[in-house]
This record gives C-alpha cells, structure tokens and sequence, in this order.
C-alpha cells in the first residue's frame, strides 16, 4: 500500500501468493457446506463469502485492470463480493451474505482456481508493470491474511449459536501451567518516533512514521490472564459503576454482560466456547473476548490503565516477531490464547488510543483508499496479534481496530501505569 | 386431531406415511447443502429444519412414549427441532435456526431414515392402541404436509435476497391464455352450519360443526388476477387512503410497499420471482404475495369485501377437491399460480375472518393443544388452499392463518359483496 | 352518526353541549399547564391536546362548513389538532403532540370559547340544516365524552411517571367492603338480534341490528376481582405458558409483566398508582389496567373464557345504564373502579370479540366515515364502560376497541362459560 | 476542579454566584409553563430540569455535606434531578425528565431561592473551609453556565417540533454584511505545551498541562460559512461517498441529511429555524448544527482536514477572551452566529481529536470525578465556544465534546491543512 522501499521478486510474490491461498484452504477443510454458510450478525461474514471477497480482491484490483482478455467466471461476482469499496461499484447487503448459497462451495473452488491460473500467469509474464503487480499480489495477500483471522473468530460467533457446541478443530486439553507474575517494566518515554519506516510491507495507516512525546510509564510483561479477570468479576467490577465509562457500563447493562464472551458457569466453573469445542476457562491463558469497555474498567478497577499505542509500540518494537501466531502456508496454529507471556500472539491488546490518521496521513488514491480511512472514528486500536493473526502479517507497527463494544475477536488486555 | 370416526387402518397408515415422507424429500431433492441452510426472517425456516422437525414430531409424539426402547440417534435433536411446544420441553430460538449447521444434510436424512424405520416397524404391529397410533401417524403427516408448504414458500422468500435470482424448478414460461370474466353468484344465507363434522381427518380448529347466521351475500367466481391488481396499481391505489385500514397504511408506508411482494418493474414489465426463477407477471394468474391490508384495500378500492370464511366455505364447499394443488407423493406440482377460476389450489384466499375458536371449541390435552389454540389472536383466516398445498391435505372446512402483513406464503384474494 | 330517528331539538341540543363542555373544563381544572403537556407515549395525547381537539372537531365539522364567514382564531390549529382524519387534511405528527407548548393553555382556553360563541350562535339560528347541525353536535359531543375518557386515562399514565406520584383527585380511601360471591347466570342463546336499531345517537359501527346465533352460555354476575387476580399472580400465572396466547407470552415476558399496570408489591402488601395518588390495591374492586392477553390468560387459568361481545350485549341489554360512570356536567365521578357487581361502569371488560363490521356496515360518506371503521383490524371489543366513561354516552350496544396488548385504559374482565 | 492557585474571595463568589443564578432566570423569563416542559429527545432536557439540576449540585455538594441543618424543600428532588453521579444516589430515567410536570415552576423556583438563600448565608460566615467552599461555588458556578449553554440548545430542539415555530426572542433581521476571505495562517508546531496551568479556574480534563509534538500546519482564519456550505451540498457533496466516513454516511443516509439541522428549501432559498424563529440563512455567517461527519466529509471535499485540539489551542491561545458570546449577568445576547471571523464565540469548532485524558489526568476523588472523565470514549472535542457559551467561562484550554452524530449544539468548523 505504501510504496515498500524494496518490492517484491516475482518469485517472492508467487511464494507468498501460494503459502497465502493455502493457508485459506486448509482453514475451510474441516467445515461443511452447512458451515460456510454461517452470519451471526452483520460484523461477521460466512466463511464461503470470505473464500470468494478475497478472490475477488485480486480479480477487481489486478486482473481487471491489467489484463486485457481476463474473463471473470460470473460478472456478477463484482457484485456479490466487494465487501466495502464504493468506488469499486455497487455491492450486495452486507448483513445478507448467509443468504448466498449460490454459488455453492465448489462454485466459489472453481472461482479461486480460475483467479490464481490468471494471477500465476501475470506474474509469470515479464511486464514494465511488474512491480506494481507485485506490489498488489502482496497487499492482496496482507488482504486475505486479515480475512483468515475473520474467518474462524466470525466462524466461532457462527458455531457459538449451536446448542451442539461443535468442534471445529480437535479439543486438546490445556496443560495446567504455573502462571507468569505480573511485573511492570519502565519506559523513559519522552520525544519518540513511532510508525512505519516504509521498509517491507505495511498498511498506509502504519505511516508516516512520525514524532511523538510520551511521558514517562510502565507497562506490564504479560497480557491480564482468565485468573485476573475471574478475580475481577468475583469483586462485583460489573457492576460496580465507579469502574466504567459511562456508555460502557448502559452497554453491559443493556447486554447484560456479566463475563466474557463465550463463557458460562457450570458447577462453580467457568466454561468458555472456543474453535476446539467447549473447554475450562485456563486460568493463566490470557482473557480474550472482551470489549474495549470491559478492558477499560478491569484497568480502572486493577488501578492501571491501558496503555496507548504509541507506548505499546515503543515498549515492544523490539521484540522479534515470533509467539503464538497462526502458521505459515496450511499451518493454521493452535487457536487459541496460551498461558505465557508473549507479546505478538495469543491475543490482540486493546490500547487507549482512537484510531486516528498519523500526522501527515494521506490514503492512496481511487478505491484502495478506503481501505482503512474511511474507519478512523469512533474505533480504538489494538496491538499485539492473537492466535488467529497469521505470523507473516503481524509487525510492531500493525494498527489493527474495533468499535469498542465488540468482542467477537481474539481480544484481551495488557495494564500499564504512569510513572508517579 | 378430532377423533375420527373411522381411523386409518395400519396399511393405509403406512401409505399416507409413505407418500408424505417421499414428497418431502422431493422437495428438497434439487437442493444443494448450502441451500438447506437459509432463513431469510424469523418466520421462516431452513429446509433442513423442516426435514427434521417433521421427523421429531413423529419421534416426540408417538416413538418416544409408545415404544420403550426407542433411542433417539441424539437426544438434543428434542431441543433444537422442537418448535412451539411448551409442555415438550425447551427448544432453540426460532430465529437462530439458520444458524444449525450441524447435523448437516446427510445426519438430517440419517435422521429421518432413523425415525421411518422405527416407525414402520411399530405399525407393523398388531397392538391395543393400533388406532390411536394411526391417528397420531395420520396427524403427523399432515403436519409434515403443512411444513411442506412452508418449506417451498419459505424456501423462495430466502432465495429471493440473492441477487442472482436462483431457479428452484425449471421456469417453463406461461402461455398466454384468456382471462376468465369477473362474476358474482349470490348466496341466501340463512342459519346455517359450518365447520368439520368429524367424518375423516382435520383439526381440532376446523370444529367443532357449529350454526351461523350468514346474511344474503355475493361471491365472485374467480380470485383477483394480476391484471386486476396492475389497474389497482395504476389507480394510485397504494397511496389513497381513502381505501386503507389506518394500520395498513402505516406498515404499506413504513415497507414502502407500492405491489406485490417479489415484483419489480422492468422497462414497463412488470417482473416477479418465482419457485422457477425471474418471471413476467402473467396477467391472468391469481394474484400472489399480498398482505391481508393490501386485500381490504384493493377489495374497497373495487367496491367490494372481503367475504368472511363461512361465507367461502357455505359457497364452495360442495367444489370437488381438484385444482392446482401440491400432487401426490413425489409429485411436487407446478408450484405457481395458474390462470383459470379454482378454488382449491393456486392461492390461499384471505377472508375478513379473525382467527378464532368456533364456538364450543377445545383444544386435546397435552402438547399437542398448542397446535392451533395458542394462535388464536391476531391472525386471519386464508381459505382454499395453494399451488403449494398438498392436495391430500386439502378440504373445505380447512382454516390457515396467518398475521395481516404477513405475505411471503402464496395468498391472494376473491371479492365478495353484501345484497343489498 | 347514523341518522337518529328524533333528533335533538335545538335547546336539547345546546343542553348537552354545554354539559359536555363543561365536564372537559372540570377535568382539566385541578391540572397545572405543565401537567397539561404531559405525553408519556404514542397512544397518549396531552391534556391540553385533547381540549384543542375536541374543540377543533366542532370547527371543522360544523362551523367551517357551514358558517360561511366563520374565522379560526389561528388557521394552523388545524393541522395541530387534527387526529386521523386524511380527509379533513394533513395533520401534526402524533407522538409529537407533547412538544406542542404553543398555543398555551390560556390561548387553548380562548379557542374553546371562540368555538363555543360560534356554535352557540350558530344552534340559537332557525335554519333548514337545524337537524343535521344537531346531529353533529351531537356526534361532536360524544367524541368529547370519548376524549374526556382518554383524558383521564392519559393523564394518570403521563403522571405514573412522576417519582412522586402525584395526586390529581383528593385521595380518599376506600372502605373495606365484603365481597361479591362470584356467580355464573345462564343464557340459552339461539338465534338473536343485536347492536343498535336506531333509536337515539349511536356510532356507525354499532349497527346494523342483526342476528346472531349464539350457543347456550354462561356469564359471571361481577367482574373479576383484584382477590381474584392475585390469585392468578400467587399461582404462577403470569409464568405459566400453559394458560397464554403464544404472543401474549411473547410480550409478557418482554414487558416483564408480573401483574396489573400501575401495581408494585411493598412490604407484602399490592399497591396502586392511582388519578387519587398510591393507594393499596382493594381486594373486592374489579381488577383494572390489564390486557387483552392477560385477561385472556386469567379466564384459561380459571378454567373459563371471555365472552363474546354478543354474549355480552345479550345478557346486559336490559339492565338499566346506571353504575360508577363519569357524571354529568362537571361531575368527574369516583374516577376508581368500586366494589360491585355493576356493568356499566368501574372497568371496560375484555371480549373474545375482534373489533369487526356488522353484517351491512357502511361508514358515512367524507371524513367522518374514518370514525371507526378504518380501525377494524387486530382490535378487540371491550363492554360496559368504566369509571372514567360519561354516563350519558353509555349504551348497551356500545363498543369500544383497544388493541390486546394496551393496558392504559380503565380494562378488567368478566368470565363465561360454555354449557356444557 | 483542578485546586485553583488563588481561590475566590468570598466576595468573589458571592458575585459569581449572583451574576449566574441571574443569567438562568432571564433565560427562563420569556418562557410560558408549557415552554419549560419540552423535551424532544434523550439527549436533551426540559428548562424546568436545568433550573432544578443545577440548584440541586450546589445543594448535593455544599450544602448537604457542610451545613449540618440544612433541609431541602423535599428530599425527593435529589432523585429527580441528579443527572448521573452514580455515588450521589439513583436518579430518575433521563429520557422521562419531560414527564415531571410536578414540581411545577413556581415550586422550581422556589427551590431555587431556599438555595440561594442557603448559600449565600453559608458563604458570609467565616469558615475553616471557606476556601473549598469558595472553589465549590465556582465550579457550581461554572456547570450552571454549561447547563445555560444547554438549556438555549435544547429549547430551540423542543421548540423546532412545532409546526408554529415558536420564537423565543425577538426576531431583528441580520443586516447583510460582506464576508471575511478566507485565509490560511502557518504555525510551526514543533515540541510545544498544552493544557491548563492551573491558574484560575478549568474542569479536571483541561489538565494537566503537557508536551506534545506538532508538525507545522496551516489553520484558517474564519469558520466555514453557509455560503461554503451552499457550495458543499451544491456540489452534490452530501451524496458522494469519497468525502465521507463509513460510519458517517451510514447515519447520513439513515437520516436522510442532506442539509445542516433545522434547515429547509423554501422558493429557492435556504431558511433555517432559530432561537429568533424563521430566518433566511445568513450566508456570511458561520454554519451551525452539522455534525462532526458532516464537519469532516466538508473538510475533505474542501481539500483540508479538521484541526487537532492541540493544533487549535496553539493557534488561538493569545487571542483575547472576546467575541459572540453570551454576555454576563441577564444579557443572553445574541444567540445566533454572526458574520466575522472570531474564534471565541459564534459556533463550536469540531477538531478531529478524540475526548480522552490528557497524559497524568486523574479525576477528583467521589462524584465529581465522574464530571468529565467517564465520558472519554467515542466523542470529539470542540474548541472556541459559541453565541450560546456565557463568556465568563470560556478560555484557550476548554475542551467540549459531544458525539460525531450530534447536531443540536451550536456546531461548526474551521479548516486546517499540513504544511506539504
Ligand atoms: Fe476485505
Ligand atoms: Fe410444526
Ligand atoms: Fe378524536
Ligand atoms: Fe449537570
């Protein structure tokens, strides 16, 4: 998106195009027809409809305007599978895509061959444009990447509606582990420069890279964990409004949010739903599925608050990218938080901060632009990565964002605290 | 439902069982998994809820408290597959039943299998409560051919949101025929009786046979065609309100209805989707999808009323039971309207009847009291039955009913007048 | 509104509109300007609303029409004060009705006086029209004897949302009083005649006299009892779906209703929000401020029903209109349902009867016509009128209509049985 | 809030207190009993409820806690006009403070007096505390000018659903006046310190002060005018999805927006509904009531963006307090934007920052820490008062903040852009 200082190799793009598209693969193997179909509400989107929106990202954005004799398989595709892109025409009702069932599964197969023949065959090609083509095959892929992590937290919002509770991948119980004590790491903060350099791939709202002035802070070396939040909950803090925002605890009223998403008690113990069938709560994993409201009053409530996302950035920039992410290629990873003390993984960390342009941000122009633009309000940016985030997208620089009531996705917390 | 006075013997059991069961899987037959999944609103329903709901009727009802050693293949098909029956026990939101993937289509036919076997065996035998058990056989099946017509309508309102129109039945197009000419045979009323004498089956609702006092009154021969409801139309009939019930208008308004659910126009055509896909409105055909507020309206707009449902069934009920009905067995019919002057078949017929208990009327104990009782506020009764109405489930006394804006199922109208 | 068979003379004419008058003026005097704008919602208009209304119906009906020079104090009052009558023009949005602070009360006032002069004027002419104009003041009169009802009403659920409950009429305790053993007296039915045969003012909608036929019934000699109804509360009722309409249900649990409008429990004693302040619930007083579902949940419960609005006429049409009514003039009456065992009068009782035309039913020509018969859907009729209806607008053949759900009105209800 | 360096004197105080208590009185003066009932919609509240709420704050936090004998007029007021201290005690439903006709206005004055009365006795004593009490009474002094602000907005909403359009104050056309060119002033930023230094009096979120790192930028010397805006919609700007927000152009359909709140097209000319009644827009003068994704679909179709609050401050902090503003004492001034190119005064700037806690903020310990900070979640600030904001409280550093939606404000904006 941001022009990378060092584009892609055809073959670089083709490996990554290839390790991409299989990643999806091997993440609709197990479901049925039936469970593609699955929308739980408007936020979420059926698992075929993701196989198709991202087949029709490379057809609409490379395809179509660079190959003179491509030929989609169903003109209408444009239609049913732009998700959001005004100027990239009209487009289907987004809280009525469970209502496609056609094209069917093999239908939408067919459709994914029929876009990767064409693209492996430009990319083969030696053009002037070569460059460019490569710069998108890799957006492209960064596309489908965050859909791979759509796909399976909209598809345990699906699942989660089946008194069956079913499983999606093999239960595995958890190891019972001893838990990471809580520790506080200072940070001298003062004028820093955080964001996106340009070097290698990362969205445009990742940039500029730009100053920033930081007081001094602490920030805890772990995520808040399910011992934590079940201490958090044994005080009363739901219903405690000392600890809420305002429209924080109308919202946990109104949905009478007692725990986290997912969870129920049963015999004194807290169950929770995951990708791998219904399980105990682990104690020491990190909390996840939790709105931004909840994670706001758990800090007040702990007497912490969350950190911003420039003293995220600034405390693990460092760190090298590696944790409890989603696979390369068909590796689709564990699913699910583990008890440690990761930073990339496991679960995203909300932040204080309002997702806001950078000084200086400029979104590319034409349709492309709306590709994170047009959301900077009234949502908050989490950092971090979860179980679902495929590895090879995450960086320290990845703005990812939610409205904060929602908690659908892997989403929990880390504290922080001023420096007194 | 009514004791009747000869019940079905075991042979003739076992054939209604036979045929019913095989027209369910005929419907379903063209369908693909991810078709079987969809619901569309709250009022509808999957088809592969329909085919298993119907199955746990026969379970719920007969196998589980007449054969001691039934298994069900799992018991928590009792709760999701249960649809209103309180004294049955706990069932799934009825508007969360699109989102069942599991059992998939093959479990569901595994399922009914399960049930048609331990069916067939318990019929096969000679026991004391052999009648009593035809009877609940006979009543499941016509249950089972209630929820075939919902599965068809059903099945068409959750296409209809896709934007590339989907063919259930090969379209077929209409020939163009002549128009049966509009006329109104009169009727002298009197005391009179209405209502099913208990001879063969129907249900409790259709009872008991009761006196009513019907002045003098006229009935038209044929239903309001499309070509009626065009000049309705064009008469700026949906926006006068002249012709409109207050509550009427508001709920036209508020959907913004200007014509028949499913129609559109096209270069001065008027289009509507149908079971056969996109169709031209034929002309002579009974109108088809309208409300209860869009009859009254239409019907004052003409001058006329709405007759009430003794004055229908006092004026059609010696009508042999023939027409454009659902078939027999696998025979799943034309499934549209068809141009002529029935009665039975093409469109149920919205009468100016609220749905309410005939004098005397008592619902069975039990469970199966919720069938029609529980209903009776709010609703209005249609008479004549549909072109997706089994033909065997068909008779002159028979009531169906459903709320005035209700209008995905296949309901028309017919005219009536007072004498003056 | 249908042509009477002696209409009134001029002086009986103006004997009535001034009774009439001044009964509205003796409701409202005890009312501060602010508790005159009090719109609590859409179904309730504010006080000061109603006395425009009221006023505006004669100026638009009579005066307009007939006195050629007549001049509105403010020609917008029309639009303001219009209800529903398309026909009469376009009209102020109805749940807006408490945001209109101008014209004040003072100015209100001034309108009424200014119709009054007019009307005066107008009735003390000799004219060829001196019987029609007769005729609509008299329609006008008993359309504000109908608003004085919804004043009161309104105005006690404008004020329910008051924390300090406030007093509109000098509380006054009720004794206590023994009670009446309840009774149920026979009726053989048959065929019979009922609604109105002309004689004296009546609504359109409660003719034309017909014949019915009716099977033998039985109908309880009192209204049921607040005892009764917490009889109903200690065994469950309000819980147990067995006794409900499956929507009844449905809104008794999204209302969370536990028991009667206006009722909450404080220190094991039922309380009351009451026109005379918080009273304790009177045991031997019929029960009010209950819906169509629960009451209908109630009769199931106590192994009865509701009767039919034929029914109802039948056994009632003979004894004489006298009971807890509104009084004459400015006489407000008791404004609380009594002790008793009266008909006419204390509460408004549910029928099993869907507000319908009678066989014949034609509304009048013009806006007038809009009266009743536009609200003939979903409705039910309730009979006997209540505390809060004048005297002299009762009649045997009255019907009023509510929808089932509506609580707000003076609503209670009476048993019948079939014979069994 | 903040401990003030130098508190008032008690003399100070007295006359804050006195000039205060005066400007809420002339505010109500012209309104009838009715007018002080209004309330249009949740957000907004009647002007009897801002009279009682604000002499409820200076009974709640000074009198009741300091003055061991102090008795109000009824305890039950506490309930009713709390607005949301959770830690002072429940409250009445905010949607229903347009239900509470009783307290009526003479009582609310009343109460108002024996405050007074209260207070004023209070502050002549001399008192260890007299310097807290001294601080109370200017923030109660404070607040009573933001329910000031309020109580003039929400009145023209109340007001504005009357098809009358009411006038509040005498109408005085606008002389037509030339209009300011518009022009953009550089600022460097750099490293640079915001926020509230603690001298005099600010709310808790003006502080603390602090660094923050601007780049240069460029910030316009007039607000945006109608005439601007004309250019906007002319230009078809609220239809093309490019200028807009996602989630701004979701609520701008759904509200069908296509111009500022309370305008409409009359003959080819724009007219808007004021405090003054109907009035022809002014071209020149500021636009008011649009909301922030108005503000900023604007901005971006103009080719700038919105100022940071930081950005704001920095450019306008030595400009002089002055402007259109409400005036001190009884002058409630102008009430409408006027032409020029203030800053202080006329419209509300929106500014592109989010509410949230400046880096150190930590509210005040029990109630009034629930002032300001429970509602940093998902509203934008606005700097630069409007005609509607008493000057006295008015200074660089005070930040405003309502939601993107809200319109009823005295809302505008000023451009900025980056420095290329
Ligand atoms: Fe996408
Ligand atoms: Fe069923
Ligand atoms: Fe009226
Ligand atoms: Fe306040």
């Amino acid at each position: 998106m941001t022009p990378a200082l060092a584009p892609l190799t055809p073959n670089e793009a083709i490996a990554l195009f290839t390790r991409t598209r299989a990643r999806s693969d091997a993440l609709a193997a197990p479901l049925s027809p039936e469970d593609t179909m699955l929308q739980s509400m408007e936020d979420a989107s059926p698992v075929k409809w993701h196989l198709a929106h991202t087949t029709w990202f490379f057809e609409e954005f490379i395809l179509k305007p660079r190959v003179p004799d491509y030929r989609s398989p169903d003109d209408r595709f444009a239609f049913l599978f732009n998700s959001y892109y005004t100027q990239a025409g009209p487009r289907h009702a987004r809280d009525k895509r469970g209502l496609v069932s056609r094209p069917g599964g093999q239908a939408v197969r067919d459709y994914r061959a029929h876009v990767e023949d064409s693209l492996a065959t430009l990319l083969m090609q030696r053009r002037e444009d070569g460059d460019e083509i490569a710069g998108l095959v890799e957006l492209g892929c960064h596309h489908e990447m965050q859909h791979q992590e759509l796909l399976v937290t909209d598809l345990l919002h699906g699942l989660s509606f089946n008194p069956l509770l079913p499983v999606y991948k093999e239960p595995e119980p958890l190891e019972v582990t001893a838990g990471t004590e809580l520790r506080f790491d200072s940070h001298e903060g003062g004028l820093v420069e955080i964001g996106h350099d340009g070097a290698g791939f990362a969205y445009d709202c990742e940039g500029p890279r730009h100053k920033t002035f930081l007081s001094p802070y602490e920030i805890a070396n772990r995520p808040v964990t399910n011992r934590d939040w079940i201490g958090f909950i044994e005080d009363g803090g739901y219903g405690d409004a000392r600890h809420w925002l305002m429209e924080g605890l109308a919202v946990a009223q109104r949905e009478d949010w007692q725990h986290p998403l997912y969870w129920w008690q049963q015999d004194g113990t807290w169950w929770t739903f995951t990708l791998r069938g219904p399980q105990p709560v682990a104690l020491e994993a990190p909390v996840v599925h939790v709105s931004y409201y909840e994670a706001d009053a758990f800090a007040r409530w702990a007497g912490a608050r969350l950190p911003t996302e420039a003293e995220h950035e600034l405390a693990f920039r460092d760190r090298p990218i590696a944790g409890n992410l989603m696979g390369d290629g068909d590796d689709i990873g564990m699913l699910r938080p583990m008890p440690g003390a990761g930073v990339w993984g496991d679960v995203w960390e909300w932040t204080a901060s309002d997702f806001a342009p950078y000084p200086g941000f400029r979104p590319p122009e034409g349709a492309l632009g709306e590709y994170n633009g047009k959301f900077m309000v009234n949502q908050r940016v989490l950092r971090g990565g979860s179980c679902a985030t495929p590895r090879e997208q995450m960086r320290a620089t990845y703005r990812t964002f939610f409205y904060p009531h929602q908690r659908w996705q892997m989403m929990g917390l880390r504290l922080a605290r001023d420096v007194a």
